[in-house]
């Protein structure tokens, strides 16, 4: 208590003054100071004796809770937790290298589970906020199925999914994406990640390359690796993979897969070219390998001239895995999503998914599948893309200002993410960190990079899923501050050690 | 067309019409002769052109959509499916050995996803019937979780789980089965298969010894060979493991993992003594290797008399991994239940768990959360052992009779399975087949033994989870009447060829 009520905050700081508060009674949480069960100061005496708000105290205490170092006991109190509950979900420490990052913090704040407060400007989230979610519609479907099907909608379903659903989404995509496939090519799945999960499953053995693109989503990696597979990451560019590169180490590595995102790519938002689409297409052909094309955005188009072909739409050749997540354009805890296959492969593909959790919840894929039968996914999707392109035209707009100090970057067109380029001088480490204390969080591109293959720190991963458009000429500001301050920084420094001047 | 109408049917046959039907269009689908796309013939115009009930034809047709084998178009008709359709889901195939079963329907069968008619009695399925299910009360906590989180229940959600849940998880288990766990030490799964995959994932690697009582489940062997390692199966007797068998192949292959179910066992329904519970413990500890307890049926105990701890509620030396699911006695399709995982572990599950699917619903764990609070688990549990324990109770009953025939078994006490030994003359196998010709469902125990280590066919399974009292008296009678003609037959056949008479 006395180590607490001691801590000295400061009024003039450019760091929150709850930041403050939270870090240091971290700090004596990591130094083993409070230990596990110990009981914090109730809010108002804390505030009393720190003279500070009520309010300071309690988004402390509530960040301490969001990140695991303390939980409230009802009626209670806030209580020390056990160390280990600090969430560290993926590997993606190691393609971090040797820079230091709290990775479990840019994870979290990538996937909206984090916000530090209630003024942070999140440019670090792909994901919609909860208020964008249809919470009526599927409230609507799920009574419905509960009064239509009683029990049955709790009990075991097929692997390959429940068949009615099957048949929905054989002609959604029909309609909306022009994919020729049966229900019964049609795998359901709990989400995007399960579906790279049960494909390495089915494909991959202990030893064999897997092609990345680079950079690229760092929970594929993680999977892969899980199943013992190496990892080569093939550099994109503006218009999609480079195939130069690409050809050449297919002829070194034999790859049993690659796996792509061919519109609006994670992190980049770049798109392949429809020739790089149909001659990716003719190499797995060739070469026989596989193409896991990962899509979660090629919904989100903004510009009405352009069509947007996925990979499955025209697979010839049957060497396309098609996975698709509508977690970012419906909702990311539905857990629902469904996967294409190639004929050959199919029954290797459903013995990986009875073997990964027997089969998807019953409840969800009946109550989805009504969903998308009422026909009110259209009407969503035009919601969504209305309330997106708002925030891209916000995003476009302000960004240009960066433009000034030397930032560059492509307009992807679509996607909910921009990949900025800092100028030389500046580290994209440094500016997370710089903008983080100024409530604004952003992903530095590094962590999205293969191990090893990045020694730059020049890129930046700003989304605008989770900001208003209000906050996104703020947050803009907030970026150009800290990249012209560590600017300046580098020019002192630069001046300040040279020995010529 | 005229294949269909000129197919035979035998009015006066043991196989019930519409299996006939379904049987001779099956085959016409499996020799080529019905191709995909084909559409069936009216069910009032095949019915009156075979001369048979309208009923006969729409069950028939109905079992053909079950299996795979056609599809309805609404107001379009009957359509013959693409042959993959064959649901086939685990490795099963492997440890069947050369004998042939159909493996896929037996894995429906046992989850009750196939029920071949109204009429048939299934002893296959170990999993409750969907009228047990309680719909009402799940209903209003979801809708109470969707009134008051409203879209936070469809965002993503921490890996290890949502945290109220795992709170309330924490006292739930202290409470019924006096396991001690922090909310920190449990990780939220989508059901008990997942948990095994997400343990193998953490935990073993090519090359690794899995021990596993013999026989077991097949998903689990299913999971531990899609990880590259090498699988040893342990006799279980009536009291447990066999120890002995045990502690010898513990000094040759040094196991990382062994896989057990404790209490009501599957498929043996044995049960474990306190002192092999002990003991097993003990030689974890000795010689640094994990359990998985797998509990999915100790709340089943019908003996007051007996108290069943589990291996996690005396895991003195953090050892147990224990796996707790849900479907038996609440709902298999809510794809929920938890680990509790030894601390030493816990980040490396947590890991797993994050690339297997990143989380598990929200929604439904944010509803079962409110279910657990609500205590209505109690009210539940009771309301569902007072029905298997009438079950119990007439099967017990019942398969008295058996012993008449030379039927031998041990009273479980528990649980949900009998596993009976055939007298020496009769092939398990040969009576699923001749059950199964009777409308009766049972399975045949060489399927869950590992491979290649049970040259014996004399051991069936039969549940009563999903059978009604009055169902279990006639069943049993058939098994009975199908034991007698095979003994029948094998005597006869013994006559015939013996060259001494």
């Amino acid at each position: 208590m006395d180590k607490i009520v001691s801590i000295q905050l400061n009024k003039n700081s450019d760091i929150p003054m709850y930041i403050q508060l939270f870090n240091h009674i971290k700090d004596l949480i990591l130094e083993g100071i409070l230990e596990e069960g110990y009981r914090l100061p109730s809010i108002r005496k804390l505030a009393q004796q720190l003279g500070i708000n009520n309010v300071t105290v309690v988004n402390a205490y509530k960040t301490l809770e969001q990140q695991g170092y303390a939980f409230s006991k009802q009626g209670s109190g806030i209580y020390i937790a056990p160390q280990k509950t600090v969430v560290k979900p993926t590997e993606v420490e190691e393609s971090v290298s040797d820079e230091f990052f709290e990775e479990e913090d840019i994870q979290l704040m990538s996937r909206g589970q984090i916000t530090l407060s209630e003024n942070s400007i999140n440019f670090a989230s792909a994901t919609p906020t909860a208020e964008l979610f249809p919470v009526e519609d599927f409230k609507q479907v799920l009574n419905e199925v509960l009064d239509q099907d009683r029990g049955h909608a709790f009990g075991y379903h097929e692997s390959n999914g429940y068949r009615e659903l099957r048949y929905s989404i054989s002609q959604f995509i029909h309609k909306n994406y022009a994919i020729q496939a049966h229900a019964n090519d049609i795998q359901i799945i709990s989400g995007a990640q399960q579906g790279i999960d049960i494909i390495a499953k089915a494909l991959i053995n202990p030893g064999d390359y897997v092609f990345v693109e680079n950079p690229t989503y760092t929970g594929a990696i993680a999977v892969f690796k899980s199943r013992g597979a190496k990892i080569i990451g093939i550099p994109i560019v503006q218009n999609g993979i480079d195939i130069d590169v690409l050809e050449k180490y297919i002829k070194i590595y034999h790859p049993k897969l690659i796996y792509t995102m061919p519109n609006y790519q994670n992190p980049t938002t770049f798109c392949y070219s429809q020739e790089k689409k149909e001659y990716l297409l003719t190499l797995a052909y060739q070469h026989n390998f596989f193409i896991i094309e990962d899509d979660f955005l090629s919904d989100l188009n903004f510009e009405k001239n352009s069509t947007l072909y996925t990979l499955k739409a025209i697979d010839r050749y049957e060497k396309v895995l098609y996975i698709k997540s509508f977690s970012k354009v419906l909702m990311p805890g539905l857990r629902i999503g469904f996967l294409i296959t190639p004929a050959e492969i199919f029954k290797d593909i459903l013995q990986a998914k009875h073997t990964t959790d027997i089969s998807s919840s019953g409840l969800i894929q009946r109550a989805f599948d009504l969903y998308l039968k009422k026909g009110v996914w259209g009407r969503h999707l035009e919601y969504m893309k209305g309330i997106y392109q708002e925030r891209y035209k916000a995003m476009i707009q302000e960004v240009d200002i960066l433009k000034e100090i030397g930032v560059s970057y492509d307009k992807p067109g679509g996607g909910l993410n921009l990949w900025l380029t800092l100028p030389e001088e500046v580290s994209a480490t440094q500016l997370y960190y710089e903008c983080g204390k100024k409530d604004v969080l952003l992903i530095p591109g590094k962590i999205f990079y293969v191990k090893n293959t990045n020694d730059s720190d020049r890129n930046i991963r700003i989304s605008f899923a989770a900001v208003y458009p209000k906050q996104i000429e703020k947050g803009v500001k907030v970026i150009y501050n800290c990249i012209a301050k560590l600017q300046n920084n580098t020019e002192k420094h630069i001046v300040y050690y040279s020995p010529l001047i």
